[in-house]
């Protein structure tokens, strides 16, 4: 299973139409399920070591156009979890206060604490994704000299690139394992997610008129994924393409890749007792059967 | 089953004393587990309604002596959640910053957002209890005039007791679900938990010390529990006794608590489609068909 880090990961020459959006030696979803529920609980294993261990942190960052089931992913993903070591930080579009700093601030206060998770569901990625479908977005940031978001340069993307690429490495050299997620969804099957929230009466609170219009926008947002993968993809960070047309098969490979991922941090261990607290250990003991 | 709230609700005149560390009809553990996943189910069915309605949140609190066993009730009893929708907070000695606020600011800021559970694990009562049995703690808050801890009165702490009702109370009127848990646990059964930290490996780490000089300030401790549950106890923020001599038993008992409580919210519902959308829906329906 080892080679499935390598085989999902995004390559140099990324382009999502070379991509299938199926999994081809993909499991019945029955069978899914079942690798799922064993496999989440062997990362819920190492969570836990992670968590007593207490020196780095895993940021999971999960991006996809609307409907490619990036919130029951984490349902199902986390489910065998500690509660108290993962916190899921979903970023919708800013609020005042966080226009009033640049556009990774309002990420850098949600990352992970040493010992724990964060899934991103929605990332800082989105400043270089939905803002750059609607390049007018940018003017509710207060950049400085930037009148004309219709002006805006391939450079200005370019930098961001880079900054994203900056942000991520000082985050993996620090301790914190990053690793991102595109679930790459055909648009077929968003229609289908789309007619079924509209048809099935307890999914109907899950529509918004707004999907309808990002949607027009498909190969806009096509494009500007594939240039964000391609740009900010690197082995200390990498972006794992996610065939997401079935979901059961979907959420398996999801686990299965952070399963393969964590594994590779074999100094991730219960941590010793403290030298102190070794060497009165006897004296503890014994004050406590004295009682 | 309802009863159960009003049996392990904390009555009037509580007393610790007059509460036993084990529940009368307890159930064999194998038993309480298998109770404890039907029920944890049943919670997180409420906690998916909860997250869509969007009206509620839910602000579970935790104390305990050391060992009670907090952590692993979290989780245990929360383990199918949707991690989405939960945060865990553990308070631990404020920082620097925090102390620069008042002492409820830093529960404050990590109440729970709409639709989401906050698990806090020990709470904005430790400034009643561990700050109350170690008053010189208070010379870290720069309160005005407040010089000399041990001339502290009686009536220090029934201000902060009046504070934690009136902030609870807002709680409550805005629309979280306050519910508070004392894992009542006897000074017998700390001592085993405590040497069977010592001795075997794999709890080593977890634990310190200062575990043993608190617990030889246990006296002091219980009047302080006692004294705060007796003057913070309401019908629209109870504190529930959950004896927890025996942790699979606890663990379920704070389930079925959480249980039979949310289940008494019954306008806790999905959400109609909006107006909106409900007026488009055919609308929408044809545009997509029609791609």
């Amino acid at each position: 299973m080892k080679n499935i880090i390598k085989q999902y990961t995004a390559g140099k020459d990324f382009k999502i139409k070379d991509q299938s959006t199926r999994i081809s030696d993909e499991l019945p979803p029955e069978d899914a399920k079942k690798e799922l529920k064993k496999i989440r609980k062997k990362i819920a294993e190492i969570q836990d070591k992670m968590y007593a261990h207490d020196q780095y942190s895993v940021l999971i960052c999960l991006q996809g156009m609307d409907t490619a089931g990036k919130d029951s992913l984490i349902r199902e993903v986390f489910k065998a979890f500690n509660v108290r070591g993962v916190v899921v930080e979903s970023f919708k579009t800013p609020t005042e206060k966080e226009l009033q700093h640049d556009y990774l601030w309002r990420h850098e206060i949600k990352l992970p604490e040493k010992g724990k998770f964060a899934v991103f569901n929605r990332t800082h990625y989105e400043n270089v994704l939905v803002t750059r479908v609607h390049p007018s977005y940018l003017l509710n940031e207060n950049i400085p000299k930037l009148k004309n978001p219709a002006k805006i340069s391939e450079n200005f993307w370019k930098t961001r690139f880079a900054q994203i690429n900056n942000f991520e490495k000082r985050l993996v050299q620090n301790g914190t394992i990053v690793l991102k997620f595109f679930l790459n969804l055909s648009k077929e099957e968003q229609k289908n997610r789309l007619l079924s929230r509209l048809e099935e009466e307890d999914k109907n609170w899950k529509f918004s008129p707004g999907d309808l219009k990002e949607r027009a926008l498909w190969d806009k947002y096509m494009f500007c994924y594939e240039e964000a993968i391609q740009n900010c993809n690197s082995k200390e960070a990498p972006w794992f393409i996610i065939p997401a047309d079935d979901k059961a098969n979907a959420r398996l490979l999801v686990a299965q890749i952070i399963y393969e991922s964590l594994s590779l941090f074999k100094d991730i261990e219960y941590p010793e007792m403290s030298p102190e607290v070794e060497e009165h250990k006897r004296k503890y003991k014994e004050q406590l059967e004295a009682e």
